[in-house]
């Protein structure tokens, strides 16, 4: 992906009298073009973003090919993206930034200083609208024959810190079949399979039939599959069963 | 484009008892994941950008809304970008990193402390073929009737260290149409206007008639113009000739 020979060749910058390698006045240059009617949060959000993409291209001291084959991967992974599918969120997804973003949003919305349940990406494959079932019914649909283990999932819903249980909370539930795909990705799987809500009663328990989740592969033909094979790792997500409460 | 009150009413996140607002270990864990096999560059290019971007996320508090915001706009370039115009390329141009990253490689490619000519950007619109003309002649096509002011360029290429004259050395030009519009972006224009290349004699000297360049705005259509706009930037760049020696 990065010609390592290419860097190699390079001999390493040298710094001028006052021990700048780079024009020491660009990046600001850069963040003052910024106009009076910007708003202060996007002025603090692109002022950080240049200040760090450009310590990182110093720091690193980025080649002109390396930064092209980096926006290469950015066009390729729009190009792939569409209702369907996000590329662009799956680039994210493996360097981490997904899920620190995620943290960040949960911890600014909640006034405690510790939670229960740590927040989880919300993912790619939720669906707004799954079925409302029976409490302890099964979300795999009727009209298949499904060929994965028959799972009893059950819980109570209570709050943190009363520990008192909590009524009318619904629980959205959605998996993978077997396959590892979502029924949206699957031709073969009926609409809303493997997918439900059910509201607790005064108990606050919740409990349904599912399939025993299997670990599955993220897409891997597209940008961020070259990126985890550069970085020699591999492309599987543990088996879970996304859950919702609210 | 980022909405100012959905984070303005977040409360500020809490720190923990050892000051940390978020898990201290995350960034470390996900720069941990890369494989054995990763070549030495992949690994410190990568490891430097993961922590670049969590450290911008965490220290500006991003939020999963305004994060979405940025991969939407990712992947919109995408969309647009094609063999003939490349939006990625784009934003990183209105962010300084294509400037900066042409400084820093062509500083490493020289041996000198300090150069004549500072270098400027290749950009998307150079072609490889140009027509070698004559010393003295005129790039603008014959096939057309030209609606700007003839401009006559001259000058010499010299050794900057010696000063003495080179020959042999190939100039190579390329500027836009009044319009502001290259060749191969107008269908207009007849294939190579504005287009030449030179070889110097023994006295280093080149010249040639072209038009006057014009100001023009870069595209306005894409995600750069929306960050543009955001920004309160204008979209012009300043008239200029573009030039290669080699």
């Amino acid at each position: 992906m990065v010609d390592e020979q290419s860097h190699a060749s390079h001999p390493p910058a040298v710094a001028d009298s006052k021990g700048h390698k780079f024009n020491p006045g660009f990046t600001q240059a850069v963040i003052d073009a910024t106009g009076p009617k910007a708003t202060p949060r996007i002025r603090q959000l692109t002022t950080g973003l240049i200040r760090h993409l450009h310590d990182f291209a110093r720091e690193n001291e980025l080649t002109v090919d390396e930064w092209m084959t980096g926006v290469e991967l950015m066009n390729a992974a729009g190009r792939m993206s569409d209702a369907k599918r996000n590329e662009g969120q799956l680039l994210c997804d493996i360097l981490g930034l997904e899920s620190l973003v995620d943290e960040i949003t949960y911890k600014l919305a909640s006034t405690a200083a510790d939670e229960p349940t740590a927040t989880a990406i919300l993912g790619p494959f939720y669906r707004h609208d799954a079925p409302k079932l029976p409490m302890g019914s099964c979300i795999v649909s009727k009209e298949i024959n499904e060929q994965g283990d028959r799972t009893w999932m059950h819980g109570t819903i209570t709050d943190f810190r009363t520990g008192q249980p909590i009524e009318n909370a619904v629980v959205d539930v959605w998996h993978t079949a077997p396959n590892g795909l979502y029924e949206q990705q699957d031709p073969d799987q009926p609409d809303m399979n493997l997918r439900g809500r059910f509201t607790t009663a005064k108990d606050g328990k919740y409990s349904f039939y599912c399939l025993r989740p299997v670990p599955y592969p993220i897409p891997f033909d597209g940008p961020a599959g070259k990126i985890l094979q550069a970085l020699d790792r591999h492309a599987m997500r543990p088996a879970h069963i996304h859950f919702l409460a609210s």
